[in-house]
């Protein structure tokens, strides 16, 4: 599973603030930490509170990528803010996300076409979220129809389900386990998820937050952006590939053990 | 999923001695504890280093259920100590294990019809455990052709795909998964499992056990033998029951979460 780490988003108010001092130190500092924690990917978002969202986006893919060698999921619904991007960037980008929404059909689509980008595909529509599993999915099937009729290759796209939290509803978690099962069995596509929508407003919710990963990678999830620095989470991913059987000889599992990284 | 509380075992030495030594208040203090901690059902076994064991497990089983008000899983080989305990029982026990061996099916099942008992199935025969899914799908199916005839309750039969440890073989967590899942959608039977054998001879193995229940759990899985007295067990329980939409409005998470009871 794809680890992309989460940290370099402008709703942190810490990271928006380095965003607009143009703080290259905290943000550099940031990046390398999640790298050296096990992302593969870093998720970076400009949005929020932040005056110029494409200068900065621009300013943000540079400085990250000075530092280390992941490409970067741009995390955006701004298209200027995308396209500045993508240009600044180095490797290939992840764009999240796209959906069945018009503007960001016609306004992003065609960026991650043009840069070859993979992107993250939401299963939403003009009229929201659906409640069942079954529309999502249906969703996703009219996507990956576009995704192909525009020559974006199939393992581009990472279908989000889109977890809604279990404290709104009890049937929250269960509807996006059976979307993620049916778009992985029927469409044979790639998934992706966040992890934090499930536990909010609820306590201890990185413990809800870490079982929930837990049960989405046993159903094949293939990315989720997660805080890399949350070492118990990170300590689940592991035990997780382990009983997954991907971990041959438990390697990682006894490396992380004997550097003291696993915490329980 | 029923909780069946593991601590009253004879392999374990501290509990050993006090079989021994008939330490009734021991004895007793373990079951009380496992059941204030959750379990539903407490595992009896006086197998290991002692002298009698019919006598020693007749003993055992007064001495728990004076304390405690849940019924008992009778954990033994010895057709005479499962008789004696079965005498003394009070409600309806489980008999732990039939299997598709001879000695087994001719000595216990009788047993379990005579006193009404549910039974916990090993997925094994007179060769031993197979090594593919499909192989103990199929033993299951005998035995449940077998319970059937005997007019055995299909409810009553929990079938144990016998999980074995990933040390060993990096695919043994997922014969297992894969058997459980089978089980539960082809014969539509219950299911039950240990939780020690997956981790045996690695690190940190309560920390695999865990993740090991909560994937159990999202395949259904109906009953589980482990330590009630493990907090982030009994956690991960619980904020598991929380994702697969088992515990109605957050109660019982929430309820644990006030008590401090929840540990991650």
């Amino acid at each position: 599973m794809l680890i992309i780490g989460e940290k370099l988003n402008s709703t942190i108010s810490r990271v928006r603030e380095a965003i607009k001092s143009k703080d290259k130190n905290f943000i550099q500092g940031l990046a390398r930490r999640q790298v050296e924690a096990g992302a593969e990917m870093l998720d970076v978002n400009t949005a929020m509170g932040v005056e110029n969202e494409p200068a900065d986006m621009e300013w943000l893919v540079r400085a990250v990528q000075e530092v280390v060698d992941v490409p970067l999921c741009i995390d955006s619904t701004n298209p200027e803010a995308i396209k500045r991007a993508l240009q600044a960037h180095r490797g290939k980008a992840m764009v999240n996300s796209i959906s069945l929404e018009k503007q960001r059909l016609e306004g992003i689509l065609p960026l991650a076409l043009e840069y070859g980008c993979s992107v993250v595909a939401l299963t939403m529509d003009e009229k929201g979220i659906p409640d069942s599993s079954a529309e999502r999915v249906g969703i996703a099937e009219r996507l990956m129809e576009i995704a192909e009729k525009t020559n974006l290759n199939r393992e581009d796209v990472y279908f989000d389900p889109l977890v809604l939290p279990l404290a709104v509803n009890d049937r929250n978690a269960v509807t996006f386990f059976e979307s993620l099962a049916e778009i992985k069995q029927r469409l044979k596509a790639r998934t992706i998820s966040g992890l934090s929508n499930v536990s909010h407003s609820l306590p201890k919710r990185r413990l809800i937050n870490r079982y929930f990963l837990t049960i989405c990678m046993s159903l094949g999830m293939d990315a989720a952006i997660l805080d890399p620095l949350d070492q118990q989470l990170m300590t689940a991913v592991m035990a997780t590939n382990l009983l997954l059987n991907r971990d041959p000889m438990c390697r990682k599992y006894l490396k992380a053990y004997r550097a003291g990284s696993l915490v329980e």
